[in-house]
């Protein structure tokens, strides 16, 4: 029998579907969401979202595309669910918001309509869910590739958003979690073709990656941060950016910078020295992308507020901003260097 | 001297140049645009919208893909700019809504960060301009084929957009301008090479549609349209999308279409009857996409309220809502045939 061709119609019925689910809690939920926030959903022209009273509107939107930020043949469709939204959310956390809903802009070739669908939605649901984001409307063509583009909507109270251009000289600066992690699941990914049912955190944190937004809430809360922003492209692409915007520069102390654990699973050459080894265990933690970790600076004054961790994510002083617009890396026993972008740029 | 290669930072940089410009009258309008709206513009990692009270948002996103949507060898770049941004415009305008910024996500070959890019951007500036909406954002990554999305987020008085699940029986059925207009524009356009000068109306309405903001504004207003949207894939296609959502069927008479102009520049083939050329005349008005006009539903008490045409465009009873679910195509001396959609559908 032939396979029965799609329409857009069907398709936008087939997605609508992914995300009024079987399964009760799922669903009542999502219901809840939509009745509070959108009076006109999936469906028409355009969805209505209704603002909430004294707060500002945050609007983000952000690239998934085969190929270039995702593999069809390496990545688990429901990963590529999660993480399209998850990057898109992480820009909600970096302001200290709170995501509201989302459009699905998606196009898709007729091979994928079936079950690379069918999983990719549940991903998208689960994190939907997960980050109380609200499936508000999109659009759909087809295309031989999957290219996938998220509008992420949030809220935050007016006049309390996180921005990149409030750094002042003195103030140190922070980072949540762990970097260089996500580089290391890509890198996993990459070697083993089995290795998608694995749980290695690195790569647990590559394909679901948690956006920190209690972190960011709790910053906006407590007022403690003067400027911050996502880790997507790695620290030494994205520092230049909220320093650039601050107009400040930055002195990184390279053995403060919170340490990746070893990759369990792949063996270490023997022919490497301890020299080599640490340098690539530095560049990872500095050029490594794709771990939406917050960076945020605070000012002296107010350290003694910021706990060692949050939410069981740690929180690390690796530097502080200078007046100088230098970025350098200082490490014991060496001579300050300059720290050049190597993080991940689709223009170099 | 081998030629600079870009990197993602002044590829942002050129944009947000490009909304800058050095023309004063774009540039301060712009600004103030930018002041009243946005706190937060392009360079952060998401925007800040500030809604009007009593106002709901309205948000819509479009796909303009190469080699889907557009064509780089036949479509200027300064057409693919307002295009896509119009596109997304209209669904603003069929919920009688007020367009207020936009998010722009961009994907370019290395080969069109040049002078297609810098057209490009005066396309778009000049449709933000026109239709008031203000760049907020966006996102941009390097690839093989130009894709775009556009995100637009607009406003309306809440409670009072215009849907399509509202029609009743009774009510007639309105276009307004002309169908088929944009799919001739359309084939002049593949056909000739040269053509990308030349001012026919069709053309025009192809390469730079005008979205029917102050209409649908005007029919919030007055409370005539019991139901709205636009017609983007042709009648045949949307029609029924208006009548699904409404639970209801139409009646169009044939004779009631507005008809297109012939086109000028073509010579009609001697061999046709007069019959195949009436056919060719209807499918176009029926099937033919991209017009973006405004097709609403009107209560039988208030069609008085209607005039023929609204600041230039001509406004047309084309048929009535009926309870049956049928869409019927009725003609003088024909028997009433279904009508089955034929627009553009890119799964089929």
């Amino acid at each position: 029998m032939p396979r029965l061709r799609q329409t857009e119609n069907s398709l936008l019925a087939k997605i609508s579907r992914g995300f009024r689910s079987s399964d009760g809690g799922i669903d009542s939920r999502a219901e809840t969401g939509t009745t509070r926030l959108l009076s006109l959903g999936i469906g028409d022209d355009a969805a209505l979202f209704q603002p909430t009273r004294g707060c500002e509107t945050i609007l983000t939107c952000d690239w998934f595309l085969e190929g270039t930020h995702f593999l069809r043949d390496k990545h688990p469709p429901d990963a590529v669910g999660w993480k399209s939204l998850a990057r898109a959310v992480s820009d909600i956390a970096a302001m200290g918001g709170t995501p509201r809903c989302f459009l699905l802009s998606l196009a898709l070739p007729e091979s994928a309509t079936g079950s690379w669908l069918a999983k990719f939605l549940r991903g998208l649901r689960r994190a939907a869910l997960r980050f109380d984001c609200v499936l508000a409307g999109g659009d759909t063509t087809k295309r031989n590739e999957i290219l996938i583009n998220i509008t992420v909507v949030g809220e935050v109270q007016s006049g309390r958003a996180l921005h990149r251009d409030g750094a002042n000289a003195g103030d140190l600066l922070y980072v949540s979690g762990r970097l260089g992690e996500a580089e290391q699941g890509l890198r996993l990914l990459r070697k083993d073709r089995d290795i998608v049912n694995r749980s290695e955190a690195q790569l647990r944190k590559h394909l679901y990656p948690e956006p920190r937004l209690a972190l960011g809430q709790w910053l906006v809360t407590k007022r403690l941060a003067t400027a911050a922003m996502d880790l997507s492209d790695g620290l030494s692409s994205d520092l230049p950016r909220l320093c650039g915007a601050s107009g400040v520069g930055a002195r990184i102390d390279a053995q403060k910078l919170p340490s990746v654990n070893p990759l369990s699973s792949t063996r270490r050459p023997r022919h490497k020295t301890n020299t080599t080894r640490e340098n690539e265990a530095l560049a990872l933690v500095l050029h490594g992308g794709d771990d939406y970790e917050l960076l945020f600076t605070v000012p002296r004054n107010k350290t003694s507020g910021v706990p060692a961790s949050f939410k069981g994510v740690p929180l690390t002083a690796i530097g502080e901003i200078t007046a100088t617009r230098k970025i350098l890396l200082v490490a014991e026993g060496r001579k300050p260097t300059t720290l050049k972008p190597g993080g991940w740029d689709p223009f170099r």
